[in-house]
């Protein structure tokens, strides 16, 4: 379908994010990694001189490649940003204002008026916003972000059984180290220990996932009835968010029915090949005992999502398990796969 | 209150539970351990020569007992029972019969018509069943037992706010290894990781619950009406189990009321003086990311709950964080208090 | 080199060793899972029905076979055992006398006479001792074995190291939980925690390293003249034995000869292109602080030793940190060489 | 023998080892906690509205002091300082010279030529080096040290056997994540993994050791003749480090006697009857598998070296496993006790 690899660059390339992207896109078949930026701390090295901290090895495409400053100019058009929120608000404004198609993982312009709040199996049609955000900001490129990581896992399920109209919903997580970056948490804080707080991560799930599930009117997306709660726990893990939701749904399925839609979800990114698209998304696992992170949190590239335990919640209709990569479906992979949805629905053209 | 140290035994003096049993009961100002009970495998040896598998020391009290058959005989009238469920339902009957109150941690008759399933703060009138205990069975001991260590935590917040009366409540806890004995969860299955299912727990926390909350009638505990669904899940802690709750009341206290019933919530062991009782059951904690289970737990000797984040939740009417000490609040040291509640009560005279 | 792929068959093949021989032999070039056999308690079932305990899938490819006894008869000539000690000395000789070849990770039969303890990079010339097995035995089949799984990454150095003539050898071991099978180490014991005392372990490290590295003469191999000492202990780490070692050479060479030694090691595996020999089996790394196991030890399919930290020792010539992972290169995947180092070897024809 | 408690200061109070300061220091014999300094950020602020974060609570009586600036002027004569070594050299300087006695675990002055390296039950006599100290520098008061928390077993255990006259030492250690303070290290470095390097730790533990076990002579203290090479490792434990050692003497005792030697050790701090000093400093254990630092490292209030596994050795003479609590013992506990002991030496008289 793509004839040669785009050119695309990577904001805050030396950061957590920033390496995740660099696995993500080194031998894609759609991509090429052609620029990295980073702070003025890294800016002139080679990337191979730089902490590596990923337990995969660097790609050697990246070897030799010298990081430059987070500023446009030389920089491709189309832009993955790994940046810290302290940050991100400034610089992807100044790219999107040069003409760059910026798609990023940073929180600052997820519940903007204008910005797609991207799940490319749940709300593809939200890349229409793209043309009234640069109409609003008189920009020529544009900036399309993906949900915090403990949110992907909980909208795939929902709207797998969007059907089934969702109404309430309880979630509680519990997610891994990686999530809070590097150095993140203090192991005197995690070894065998849990901390029952992750600051702003609850409002984040709470708002996110009406903004995803939607629906896109004339200049707006009317967030979605349903009602969420979300509690958020760190624990000892290392990748993988696991989440126990229970929900009421107005028009409440059987059981079997509600796995089958599960089992059956399929979306946009599927049906135009996004070489990052999970071919089930959601699957579902009929063992007692999963998903668990460490043992299923790397199957499928890290892109579908993991559920198990579906069954009668005594207060709601049903309760589940749900699991996901958080540093790659819940961020770096997500990106990448609304990168790739967009050029399939040549928005880069 | 009490002028000598009455004597106790041990059943299922050796495993993770009765060596709690021996950390509760050694220098007790009530009680005296005067017998140990435990399977062949044990049976004549001395208690020094056994694995001891807490990491305080062995009370130096019992290193010379020797261990007896778990049978009635020379045993003490008041036993402690840490009899793993697969052998406890006939011994502790055959106790009973022979006259023994045995106290018992075992999951065996907890759901029984006549059996109380006590908390000494939350339903300390249920131990009026004792006497219909006696005459249905024909026995002149009986069986007192405490709930499942999960549901601990859960039933002392919502009876510290039962004037509110709760109607639904969710609850997703992730709970301690040493929950499950020795050598109970393999490394391999918890390190780095969490295990979404603990067989049958979710059925206890949801049952035991409405009968601990429930109205002694005649000759019956009519469960409480409110409706609990819970997931639970193993995570890589040694002690603590911690819970994120959420609740719907009828009557919908304020945010303070709420708060202020969970911090003056006081009841009878309290009252009586009961010596493992804490000074307050329930303690609220205003940091934002606590309780945690490694910093918290072994607080109030291991007998308090400990709550933290009570905040309004979205679906329901307020979610929060509980924590308890599953091997102490929830097991060991809640039977001891139980024993406590019944001297204190004239039981045993 | 080899035309259609051998049947061979799995011993112990429901274990966490049979587990990992099937991961290393799924899709082998050379050889062909044919055949799996376990204990009675799994005989007649098909393997998809068993418990897969590994994080990366069950191969597809043994799905639907089913599990046969373990007893000669049906199977393949070819056997990997990854049988447990307590059964794997009257099975593997019954095979062998049946006119298998079994390629054994059992500790049993290492330290026989006539018994290859083979590390192929190491001591490929051991395999002479097959015929003589076979006539003091009596056996068409034959017995191959490799080292307990602590002792490869020290004999890998070591050998890389041979010509400066290690002399004194002092090693203290790290070793991850999945050496001890599945259930193995309890959570209670290691969580937070580790174990000073592996049983057995430091015995096998001190005489099987003499073994591998001794001299193959008429009837038997004459142990290395070095002496090692061994202190052997757990950690809560999930795959990878790191061991820090410090050596006295009779022959001291330069720290940069030493490296340059490491570095330049290759061996008849690599020369006769086994498809799991790793090119460099001896990798030095240059970051202050690394081999880790959770970094590293995936790199090369888990099949090279990765060396750190190589500087002079105040007491002996040098000291260096050495990691390799014992399910694979200290165990299934030891085997897997072993075998095709035996067929490239024309052993089996 | 001391009659009333005398006033105390604690330099980086809010520091890791200064929380330990105050639990060592809270409810002693001996002295007071009278003043608390720490960097400007805390000045000011009331001890109760920093972070604590030990597991035991704050002692109430620190709640309601005001931490002041970490410079002399109203601080009492004694001082302990937990200051991290950037600051710890000039601010340490400034008290000495300004009359205080600073009781130091810092690092900087450790190795200084008049600057005692005190272990109370190895090097007493070291304390004669104070008046020297005091004429070399022009000081009033003076500084006195502790050692690295992972030479404090070391030394106990070599000291106890220093008459058989260790000649040559090798160790490897396993080290608590409390070691490096808070935050520390990063859980996505230690989390299932350990890292093979500590920044300076195998100096400190090659050179303090040897100017400890050292002969006070005129003017200065000469180093103990004996070698001694280390290896150290962070691993995923809370609290305590873990050593394996091998020891080569020059007069050889049996093993009888070197456990006797171990198992009778006592000195000057038991004998002045110095509150923190443990009844018996060097505890043998005979159980295979002991010492552990989750079940043992808090016996003997964090005190005693714990020593386990006494063997022979086949390379050097015998080896053995050892145990010390790094955040007591090896930091706040050492201090106190060494402030014990030149109390009850009258050095503060």
């Amino acid at each position: 379908m793509v004839s040669r690899r785009l050119d695309v660059g990577i904001l805050g390339a030396t950061g957590m994010v920033g390496q995740q992207f660099i696995m993500q896109l080194a031998n894609h078949p759609w991509f090429r990694i052609a620029w990295l930026g980073a702070s003025e701390r890294s800016e002139g090295k080679k990337y191979r001189d730089l902490a590596w901290r990923l337990s995969a090895p660097r790609p050697a495409e990246v070897d030799d490649m010298v990081v430059e400053a987070a500023a446009p100019g030389r920089a491709p058009r189309i832009m993955f940003s790994g940046l810290d929120s302290k940050v991100a608000g400034e610089i992807e404004r100044e790219f999107a204002a040069a003409g760059h198609f910026v798609v990023s993982n940073a929180r600052n312009y997820r519940m903007e008026q204008f910005v797609p709040l991207l799940v490319p199996e749940v709300n593809p049609d939200h890349l229409k916003l793209i043309p009234l955000q640069q109409q609003a900001k008189g920009w020529k490129g544009a900036i399309v972000t993906n949900p915090n990581c403990a949110t992907v896992p909980l909208v795939m399920a929902l709207a797998a059984a969007r059907h089934f109209e969702p109404a309430r919903v309880m979630i509680s997580t519990m997610q891994a180290v990686s999530g809070a970056g590097y150095p993140g948490v203090a192991s005197l804080d995690i070894l065998s220990n849990l901390v029952p707080f992750i600051d702003g991560e609850e409002e984040k799930i709470q708002t996110e996932s009406l903004k995803i599930m939607g629906t896109l009117q004339t200049d707006r997306v009317v967030p979605h009835p349903m009602v969420v709660s979300a509690q958020t726990t760190r624990v000892p893990v290392i990748n993988g968010h696991t989440e126990t939701i229970s929900v009421q749904f107005t028009n409440k399925p059987s059981l079997e029915d509600l796995k089958a839609a599960f089992r059956g979800f399929t979306a946009k990114p599927q049906q135009l090949g996004c070489p990052s698209a999970p071919k089930q998304p959601v699957q579902v696992m009929d063992e007692p005992n999963r998903p668990q992170p460490r043992l299923d949190v790397e199957r499928e590239g890290g892109m579908a999502v993991f559920i198990g335990r579906v069954r009668p919640c005594p207060v709601f209709d049903y309760k589940f398990v749900a699991l996901g990569h958080n540093t790659v479906r819940g961020a770096a992979g997500a990106a990448v796969l609304n990168a790739e949805l967009m050029l399939a629905e040549k928005l880069f053209d």
